[in-house]
C-alpha cells in the first residue's frame, strides 16, 4: 500500500556524481541491493545523522571519515543494517570502505559507509567487497533511478526529486534521493537520502543549508514514532555548474534545496509502511515551536487517530483527546479550534454548531487529508506529514525478518 | 483477544458500600451500561483524574463535588464520555447529578458523575435519569461483580480483586473494580477504577495511599500511549470494620492497597485492545526515575517492538533502537545488556555471545513475556506492563464507532 503518484520523476544529472547500483546477494539474490557514488574532486559534503544512541557502525565510521577528508565515495547497502553488531560491525564497515579505496587507490577515510536492513545480523562483508569492482564499471551519471531502486528494503517504490533553474544565467541542478518506509520518525535526519547539486557552496553555508532544510523536511515526518539507528542524509555540491552560493543568493539556493527534500521527505510518508493516507498535520498558534510540535506528534503519533484514518472515520474525539495529552502547559482548551482540510469541526471544546458528520465523511474519503490545530495563544506555525496505521502496517512489521 | 485466566474473583463485600447496575438503553438496549454507588455517611473518599487538558465534563464536575461535600453515590454510564461536549456537557454532568439527588435527598454536590463511552456525541441525560430510580432500588453490597460488567465499554470481561487480611484481630478488606482495554496510558489515574475498604482511613493518609498506590500500578500501564479524556479512580474508606490505619500500619494497609491496584491495572492490560501477549518491561540501573520511564515507555509504546512481540518474533534489534532512542543524556549503550525472560540477548552493543535464536524463538511463543533492560549506571529501576499490537486493534479502533 501506498498513496499518491507512483510516477517517478526526469532526474536531472549532476555533473561530477556518478552512480552505479549492483545486485551483490546479501539478503535475497537478483535484487539490487548494493550503490555505490562517486563524488568528483574538489566538491564539498554535508551530512546529518540519526540521534539514536544505539547509531549504527557505518553511521560512526561515516561521521568519523567525514571529519577526516573530503569524501571520493559512498557505499550503500540494503538487506543488513550492521547496527547492533558491536566491534565487529565497526570492523565489518571498515572493510567495505578499504574494499573501495584498494580498487579506486584514494584513501579508506574518503569512502563513507552506509547500510540499512535488519538490525543485530553480522554485515556479509566478502558478499559486499566482492562486488565493488563491477559496480565501479557501471559508474554514471544517468545511475539516480537504478540507484534509487537499489536503496530500497521495505518500500514499494523509489523516491526521487530534482530542479533545474537559472542564477544570473547560468543552471543550477539539486537532484536527489532516499528511501524509508518504517521505522520513521528521524531526528536530524532520516532513514538514507543522498542529494546532490551542480552549484559551488563552501563546507559551512553547504552545512548550514542542510540543516535548514533537513529541519523542515525530513525532520517533520512520522510513520510509527520509531526513530531508525541508520538514518543518514547527505548533500553534495560538486560546483560544476560554475555557479557559486554565497551570501546574496543563499536563500534562494535554500528554498530550491527545502522544496527538494520536502518532496524526498513526503515521498516516505505516501510510500510509508501500510499507508493508504497522506495525513498533512499542522499545529498553529503556538507560543514556540516545541510547543507546535508537541500537538503536531501528539496527533500523527496517536495509534487512535491513525486507526481512525484508516478507516475514514471522522471522529475528532480522538484527535481532541490527542491534543489534550500533549506537553504544553496551562492550554486553554475553549480557545482551540480543530479543522479537516477547510472545514472547522470542533471549537469551544465541543462539536462546532456549524459542522455536520456528512462533512467530515466527505473529506475522510480522500487520499489526502489535513488536519488543523488551531491553539490561539501565539505567532508559531508547524507542519507534519504522516499516514495512517492499517492492517497492512501490522502484517509487514509482524512478518518481517521471521 | 485477551491474555491469562477469564476468572473473575471471588469479591468480599465493604460494609457500608453497595452497587447497583441497569440496562438504561445509552447506546444500544439490554446491556448493562449504568452503575450507581451507595457510600455509607462517615466515610472517606479520595480520587485521581486524567491529566488530560480535554478533561471531560464529569471529570470537571467530580473534581469540583469532591472538594465541596463527602460523596454518597456515585453515578457511572457507559456509551457516551460526554467529553468534548463543552458548556453543555457540563449542564448534562449536573442534570444526572441532581436526578440522584432528587431521588434520596442528598445535596447534588454528594453526587460524583462518571462517564466512559464514544467522545463527542451529547449526553442522553434523559435515558440515564430515567433509570436512576431502579437502580437505586437495587443496591446491594454484593453487587460487584454486575457492576464491574456495567462499566465495559471495547473491554472483553470484568476486573475485579480483592483481599481481606487481619489487623491486631480484625479483619480488613479491600476490594475494587476497573475498567479500559484502549486510548490507555493513564496520567495520573487510569480509565475508571473504583476500590472501597472498610478500614477507616482520614481523608489525608487515604489520599497519600491512593496516590502511591496508583503511581505504581495504573500509572505504569499501557496500551497505546494515549491518554483518555475521562480517566478516574476513586477509594472509599466507610471504616465499618473499626480498624483504624494511621502511622503505625499504613504500610502494611499501602502495600495491600497496591497490590489490589497493581491486579485490577494488569487486568486492564490482559485485556488490552487487541492483545495477544502481557510484556512486562522492567528498565533497571537507572540514575533516576525519569530516565528509567522513558526507556520503559520507548519500549512499551513502539510500534516496531509490539508487531515483532505479536508475531512472537524475538527481533532484539527492535528493543536495541527504541531504548537508543530514549531521553537519556550521555546514554553509554556499550553497557546496556537486554534480557528476554532470563535469557540475556544482547550486550555490548550486539547480541550477547551466548544468546541463540532458538533461546529467544522458545521465550517469545510464551503469552507472558518480560523484557529487561539494564542500564547499568545507577540504581533505579521501574516497571510497566503493556501489550502488543495486533491485527485485532487495528480492526477494533477502525470499526469502534462507524
Amino acid at each position: 500500500m501506498a498513496t499518491g503518484s507512483e510516477k517517478f520523476p526526469n532526474m536531472h544529472p549532476v555533473e561530477g556524481f556518478r552512480l552505479a547500483t549492483a545486485c551483490a546477494g546479501i539478503k535475497v539474490t537478483d535484487r539490487k541491493d548494493l550503490v555505490l557514488m562517486e563524488i568528483a574532486g574538489g566538491s564539498t559534503a554535508a551530512a546529518v545523522f540519526t540521534q539514536n544512541k544505539f547509531c549504527a557502525a557505518p553511521v560512526i565510521i561515516a561521521k568519523q571519515h567525514l571529519q577526516q577528508a573530503q569524501p571520493s565515495y559512498l557505499l550503500i547497502n540494503t538487506g543488513n543494517a550492521n547496527a547492533g553488531t558491536g566491534d565487529q560491525g565497526i570492523a565489518d564497515s571498515l572493510s567495505c570502505c578499504q574494499a573501495v579505496a584498494g580498487a579506486t587507490g584514494v584513501n579508506p577515510n574518503q569512502v563513507l559507509p552506509f547500510s540499512t536492513g535488519v538490525i543485530g545480523e553480522p554485515l556479509p562483508t566478502k558478499t559486499i567487497c566482492d562486488a565493488v569492482p563491477k559496480a565501479l564499471q557501471q559508474l554514471s551519471d544517468n545511475g539516480w533511478k537504478d540507484a534509487a531502486e537499489g536503496i530500497l528494503t521495505t518500500d514499494t517504490r523509489p523516491k526521487g526529486a530534482s530542479v533545474q533553474w537559472d542564477i544570473n544565467g547560468s543552471t543550477v541542478t539539486v537532484t536527489g534521493i532516499c528511501k524509508g518506509s518504517g521505522m520513521i520518525k528521524p531526528n536530524m535526519a532520516t532513514m538514507l537520502g543522498y542529494i546532490a547539486t551542480d552549484a559551488s557552496i563552501d563546507d559551512e553555508l553547504l552545512h548550514a543549508a542542510l540543516r535548514k532544510a533537513n529541519g523542515k523536511s525530513f525532520n517533520r515526518i512520522t510513520v510509527d514514532g520509531d526513530t531508525s539507528t541508520n538514518d543518514a542524509v547527505l548533500l553534495v555540491a560538486t560546483g560544476t555548474s560554475g555557479v557559486e552560493i554565497d551570501e546574496s543568493n543563499f536563500e534562494l539556493f535554500l528554498a530550491q534545496l527545502t522544496d527538494i527534500c520536502v518532496q524526498l521527505a513526503q515521498s516516505i510518508i505516501r510510500d510509508g509502511e501500510g499507508a493508504s493516507k497522506f495525513i498533512t498535520v499542522n499545529a498553529e498558534g503556538a507560543n514556540n515551536a516545541q510547543e507546535a510540535l508537541s500537538v503536531a506528534y501528539a496527533v500523527a503519533e496517536s495509534p487512535l487517530v491513525k486507526t481512525a484514518l484508516t478507516a475514514s472515520d471522522p471522529n475528532w474525539g480522538r484527535i481532541l483527546a490527542a491534543v489534550g495529552r500533549a506537553d504544553v502547559a496551562d492550554l486553554d482548551v475553549s480557545k482551540i479550534q480543530i479543522s479537516l482540510n477547510s472545514v472547522l469541526i470542533a471549537e469551544n471544546g465541543a462539536r462546532a454548531a456549524s459542522y455536520t458528520e456528512e462533512q467530515g465523511q466527505q473529506i475522510m474519503q480522500a487520499e489526502d487529508i489535513v488536519i488543523t490545530i488551531q491553539l490561539n495563544r501565539g505567532q508559531v506555525n508547524e507542519t507534519l506529514w504522516t499516514t495512517d496505521l492499517s492492517y497492512e502496517y501490522v502484517r509487514i512489521n509482524a512478518e518481517y525478518r521471521t
